[in-house]
């Protein structure tokens, strides 16, 4: 990042009032009789029906549009540990996105301990006050065992972002770029580098998609992992490969497919000319990818290749998943996030990269021309179609898995 | 209520969409840039700032402004213990107000646990989000203790609203009642029915003030509290008074100020008659007094009388006092609100109330006159005067008494 941009980014969130996001009345609350319905004595009617029925939250207050975005900053960005109340301008942002992208009322909140059953205490103690809950910034493996309790005793919709809505927008793009290749993921030898968060969420979702368990290779900084090895926790453990392969040189001869989730330059040149034909490679580590665009594109010219990064074609950006699969699962009150939503959020998203792109679209990111293909395996952050096509097919799927709590999606004022 | 009001109280909180509150943005998110700023990368640079310095969270976060209202749904209104999502709309309520009245940003938390120690917990880990949190709705004896620990562990403002903006209020109209009277605080004997959170708060505060031990008498369901009798906990302890007094009638006997925070017509016209001359009545059972004003007007013409009813002169009303109480709090940075900072307000709600009314405060309110005098000796809640002057009296208050941390209000734009 440039000094110019840094210092652009202070000022962004310091003027002319510090952070990004506010509260706001969506009721008239300017005479005597407003506030005597807003609060007491008139608000004391909406508490008799919501005692009485639970549901009735979701009529009287704005619990049903309302996501919290959690952390407990042992995992920021790439940043590290830097604690909770660092975190906070992650999670603000996140919220914002949220607003900005589908309308949903995210609040943040930064949970100041790094002891996993305290987290998950505390987030189960004030789960009755949101709609949703997005997980963020939370180290592995700990965020495993996090989510799945979490998931199991909330009744409203619990989700990792940084794994699933990674996994969601990967997958999308790959089946698509696998695709172009003429490949099927069932085919396919996967190479991921990094074993992580994301990367779990991933392979397990290329896994449930039709990857084949025993042409993948995770690798962590102990190279490839296969049974017996040390430092394999339980996690991992879903990923053991026993074809011989110890390191990302020997993993790498022939793979269709390279998930870097990982750390700057960990692909060389040389790696790379060992892929097979046609190869695709998701290098999304950030700022700097594992290989950068330039040379990966100098050194193969039948590659797919999709980054983290919004100055190149094929940015893997998570924002293309959470905020419609959140307001897909809120619009029916969805009960959770199950794998028919994620699998739906996968389609709509690859689905609509077929589309031809409006021209709002092309002028949003300054492009002249976008079609699918090589350049194109990944829709536009600022495409406005993903609200609808997003949204309405995790909503419908979850409607069809039995986890919504309305037979339609009652959408919010947008 | 009527229930035309009731049902227009359900609808208030039901359309167009369900609820009161909402996010918003306060800085540009269209472009890509703006999101680059506003995300990654651009977020990077604030989380690095303010993981070396925790006060930059105030700059770059909108933390400073942001004040929690949090409860356990234990004491709901006067409704009893309903749970904590009942209690949200009493809550998102709050947090109208105080966006209202004093532009801070407010979210509500309902946190599901009676057990005391684990909603400390649960308070104590995620105030790092906050620039201040406002307790709400707790039942009493709870609420002392849940409130002293969390005062002592949070460097930010930890304010119980039922205890100390009741107390503030009283208190200033109190002083203004009594000055009207002719009496002095310290010469007169004060008769308390009620001994929860709100009127232990409201006595405590008018000890310090000046009233004296000796000359209060304070009532629970068991009758005046004195030393050794049964059913008294510790916090009731402060307030025995063995001059022999054992009931209201007891107690009532030449009386100069009758304070009611108990419930419904209990303070009977005989005594009140037995009150000492030119009384002051607080009778602030809501929605009905402990005797209606019509009667206790008829009974007596040298009372001096105040509810909690917006339809009746001298209205104590919460919302004269803690978004103002917040407001100047948050604008210097304040690590508590303290004694000093809560006479400050006391002062200064006082003081407005003799100054001139502005003719947009009679409109608001749909009068024609008003001047200090038996009638008005507490503000009108929709005067805009509260804002600057009471908030302006606390932060001062805040750094004269060295809890601010900084040297002088930082207003947020309003």
């Amino acid at each position: 990042m440039s000094t110019d941009f840094r210092q652009a980014a202070l000022q962004y969130h310091a003027k002319p009032r510090p952070g990004k996001i506010c509260t706001g009345l969506t009721k008239p609350a300017e005479t005597a009789r407003d506030l005597s319905l807003a609060y007491s004595p008139g608000v004391a009617e909406p508490v008799r029906e919501i005692a009485k029925d639970r549901d009735k939250a979701y009529e009287y207050t704005g619990k049903g549009n309302l996501v919290a975005v959690i952390t407990n900053g042992t995992a920021i960005l790439g940043l590290g540990a830097l604690g909770p109340l660092a975190s906070k301008p992650v999670m603000e942002g996140k919220a914002l996105l949220f607003k900005r992208f589908a309308d949903i009322d995210a609040m943040d909140i930064e949970v100041d301990t790094k002891d996993p059953q305290q987290f998950i205490d505390v987030v189960r103690c004030i789960a009755d006050t949101f709609g949703g809950i997005n997980l963020e910034d939370i180290k592995a493996p700990e965020c495993f065992e996090i989510e799945r309790q979490l998931v199991e005793s909330c009744d409203i919709p619990v989700f990792h972002d940084d794994q699933h809505g990674t996994a969601i927008v990967t997958a999308a793009g790959m089946l698509n770029a696998l695709e172009i290749q003429g490949k099927r993921l069932e085919d396919t030898k996967i190479v991921c580098l990094g074993a992580g968060a994301a990367a779990i969420a991933c392979m397990r979702l290329l896994i449930s998609l039709g990857a084949r368990q025993e042409h993948l290779y995770m690798l962590d900084r102990g190279g490839v992992i296969y049974s017996g090895r040390e430092g394999v926790n339980s996690f991992k453990q879903e990923f053991v490969n026993d074809g011989g392969a110890r390191t990302l040189d020997d993993a790498i001869e022939g793979a269709d497919v390279f998930v870097g989730l990982s750390g700057a330059n960990l692909l060389s040149s040389e790696q790379l000319k060992r892929m097979a034909p046609a190869p695709v490679i998701f290098a999304c580590s950030n700022p700097d990818p594992e290989i950068s665009r330039e040379l990966a594109m100098c050194i193969r010219d039948d590659l797919i290749m999709a980054t983290g990064r919004s100055d190149y074609p094929n940015q893997v950006n998570n924002v293309l998943g959470f905020p419609f699969i959140f307001r897909g699962a809120l619009d029916v009150r969805a009960s959770r996030i199950n794998e028919a939503m994620k699998v739906a959020a996968v389609q709509a998203i690859r689905q609509l990269t077929k589309e031809p792109v409006p021209r709002e679209v092309l002028e949003a990111h300054q492009l002249t021309e976008l079609s699918f293909g090589r350049d194109y395996i990944i829709p536009k952050a600022l495409d406005k179609r993903l609200l609808t096509v997003v949204s309405a097919a995790v909503a419908q799927a979850a409607i069809d898995s039995g986890v919504a709590r309305l037979p339609y999606p009652a959408h919010y004022p947008l």
